[in-house]
């Protein structure tokens, strides 16, 4: 036999050998996740003794002691707090609606959406004028809108297999309805919830107002209510809706990522991050958004102790803080990054829920989709089909500026709008099972890129 | 151009005419499905009206009339009963266990196993003897295992990613273990319930006595009580479990099927069976287990209804009574088809839950595989992604005798053992979006196989 058939030979031995260890490791991460209650015991603490932990709030603070004292279980390298001051917001009490019509009144399921003013204290009252779009305020002008609560009904597009893609197509009302309809002169606005059900409670969700308008209440109103009300609205004259909002920002809120380390053993310069982010709305436990998803990144380490897997790369997680308002915890990061100068080989966040995980959403280009896809091939037969082009995650986006590739956690889609920004989405609409694959796929994933690199 | 070539061109033009043509349809089929409430709403009368819908009991004739009645709104060209007698068993009063340490009784959560015999009006008390396996019996010989009340608590394999292989681990227990405890004497059985979760319901199951052993009562205890009771057992001695089980055969049942069909337009004496079983057992509204299958396969003809689709074969539906005991409905059926004589293309169940469907297991050879493989391409966009040999149906397995090939709906396995055949197998656990992607999985794939066959 020749040496270089010879050398041929001993090295698709090799790599045999490396496979069959690559597929035992995930095995037994796989097993590990699905036997271990850990990560789950942690997301009910995190959700019972934290829910409504917006930035700035008492409850955001206690989330993150919690979440640090459950990471420091699993004797990291590090774990230390990246500490900001940054201005925030929050909702005094529980904003009220009530419409009336001839005689009779009836109240209205409501909630506050994100950095709404205040109302007048009694209240401010107007004519509801139902619109399903932007662009008919843009028709209908200052004449028909003044003074008006302008109720933006366009429901999301149920018909849409993957229900983000729904969302997508509704969330401009939003994201830009108060502004659109202030700029008419509307006193304030109503928005029918981000949800695919029919459901009595409200979602709520950040809302900017542009530069220069005049800042009207802005609220959420459940799906059952804005069917409700539109069916009143069309079945009667001059029908008013009545709202109250009590809101306020802060101008400076204390407040910190969590960032923890297992140090590379050959490479600790190179850093492969995962983040989650440890914020969640004011009247939500937020346990699938993105409470499963912090509980899932601390699980990592867990398994990677457990199991004695030695990373080659520092395996970062950050647990960013206020992904739902002004990402301030991931601006601070991302400048953080910039003086630090070291390399990120990726980023992976987990921020889709702890439902049942499907695949990898990749930001960036093919050179690197396409070694991610045959990296992940031993992860099919635990339910990991979809590797593809998609989003990486809200907090690690801007890490794009440095060219690094983004990757986010993708899992069925069908439930989460049915929980996301609402009181519903509480500890117990999520399955251990589920969450925990969604804990093994990025462990796994985490061990692939750390042994392979992406090439 | 030579005619040849003008013909492969033309026939390659109408092939990708054909391709985009079943696209269309497809894809109006998907949003047909997740737009319609109906079929949700028909599983939210069914098992409100009708829980527990065992052979032979009263609740199981309301069925019978409720999903008639629902299918006869769907317009087909046939509904009808296929009546028979046979005989039956019941649970006459819930089963009840306590356990009895030093001076303490504490009670159980336990459900009858089904064809369980009553026990002595008094109940019947024995020792407890913790075993977790057959063999275990086998060994402990009739000195040990008489009088006893034998506790089999032989846990689920959570670290299997298939639930339905950690079930088929453990069934052993609740099929065979009253029959191998009885044979050594012992007094009564107790099962572990086979269910992913730490929680107090009770799950049931069928379990046969084998001939000739003494009937002994034979009991599911919740998996929090069954750990209860092995941690109260390792730390007393001579703890003793009382039960009373109530339970009775019925000679003879009158019951049915439910038979409809579409008439098809081109091979009428052809038959692509859809369906899924009417019954549930006594302990549960038996939402996914299995009135979602029902109300999938019904809507099934309300989808082809709606959007004209005319089936060049005949599309029959069956819903079979009794899955769950002695597949008597099932039984009959097969001897209806060796009378009948007509040609079934393929059989459909869908039998897993209305949970995210993922893809198709077929009980058939790769010359079959093969080409539905190909056929399902275009659902893979739709989350089927996989088709892969597996498991039919129960009610559909004895048809394999005559050839025909077999096919089942796969779902997300990972929540369906925290409902399966316990009282928490409720219409709420059912997501209409998931429930009805099923259906449009089932109605693509029943659209597709009649106009393309199985080649």
């Amino acid at each position: 036999m020749k040496s270089a058939a010879l050398v041929a030979l001993l090295s698709g031995a090799f790599m045999v050998h490396a496979q069959d260890t690559e597929r035992n490791t995930i095995s037994a991460i796989y097993k590990n996740a699905l036997t271990s209650y850990q990560a789950y015991n942690n997301l009910n603490e995190l959700c019972t003794k934290a829910p409504g932990r917006l930035l700035g709030s008492k409850e955001s603070e206690r989330a993150i002691h919690i979440l640090k004292t459950q990471l420091e279980k699993n004797l990291p390298d590090t774990v230390y707090l990246q500490n900001y001051t940054t201005p925030s917001w929050r909702c005094k009490s529980p904003c009220q609606a009530v419409v009336r019509y001839g005689s009779k009144i009836d109240s209205l399921h409501v909630v506050n959406l994100g950095l709404s003013v205040s109302s007048p204290k009694a209240g401010i009252e107007g004519e509801v004028l139902e619109v399903h779009t932007l662009s008919a305020l843009d028709s209908l002008g200052s004449g028909i809108v003044k003074d008006k609560i302008v109720f933006f009904n366009r429901a999301m597009d149920n018909s849409k297999i993957n229900t983000f893609e729904a969302y997508g197509g509704a969330i401009d009302q939003r994201a830009k309805g108060a502004s659109t309809a202030s700029k008419y002169g509307a006193a304030g606005v109503l928005v029918r919830s981000l949800s695919t059900e029919a459901v009595d409670f409200p979602h709520t969700g950040v809302s900017r107002y542009a530069e220069g308008v005049k800042k009207i209440p802005n609220i959420s109103i459940s799906t059952n209510d804005a069917d409700k009300l539109s069916s009143i609205n069309k079945q009667n004259k001059g029908v008013k809706v009545w709202i109250k909002s009590d809101t306020e920002t802060i101008d400076t809120a204390k407040t910190s990522n969590i960032i923890s380390e297992i140090k590379g053993s050959q490479h600790p310069e190179k850093i492969i991050l995962i983040g989650a982010h440890s914020d969640a709305w004011f009247n939500t436990p937020g346990a699938h958004d993105d409470g499963a998803g912090c509980e899932q990144m601390i699980d990592v380490f867990r398994i990677f102790k457990e199991l004695n897997i030695k990373p080659e790369n520092t395996i970062r997680l950050v647990l960013f803080m206020d992904e739902e308002m002004y990402q301030s915890g991931s601006k601070v990061y991302v400048e953080f990054v910039g003086k630090e100068k070291k390399e990120h080989i990726v980023c992976i966040e987990s921020d889709a829920g702890g439902l049942l995980p499907l695949g990898f959403g990749i930001d960036a280009g093919d050179s690197v989709i396409n070694p991610i896809k045959k990296l992940t091939l031993p992860l099919i037969e635990y339910g990991i089909y979809k590797t593809v082009k998609g989003h990486g995650g809200t907090d690690i986006e801007p890490l794009k500026q440095f060219g690094i590739p983004l990757i986010g956690l993708m899992t069925n889609s069908q439930l989460y709008f049915e929980y996301h920004h609402s009181a519903n989405d509480t500890f117990d609409q999520v399955s251990r099972r589920e969450m925990q694959l969604g804990t093994a796929a990025i462990a796994s994933l985490v061990y692939l890129i750390d042994k392979n690199g992406i090439k």
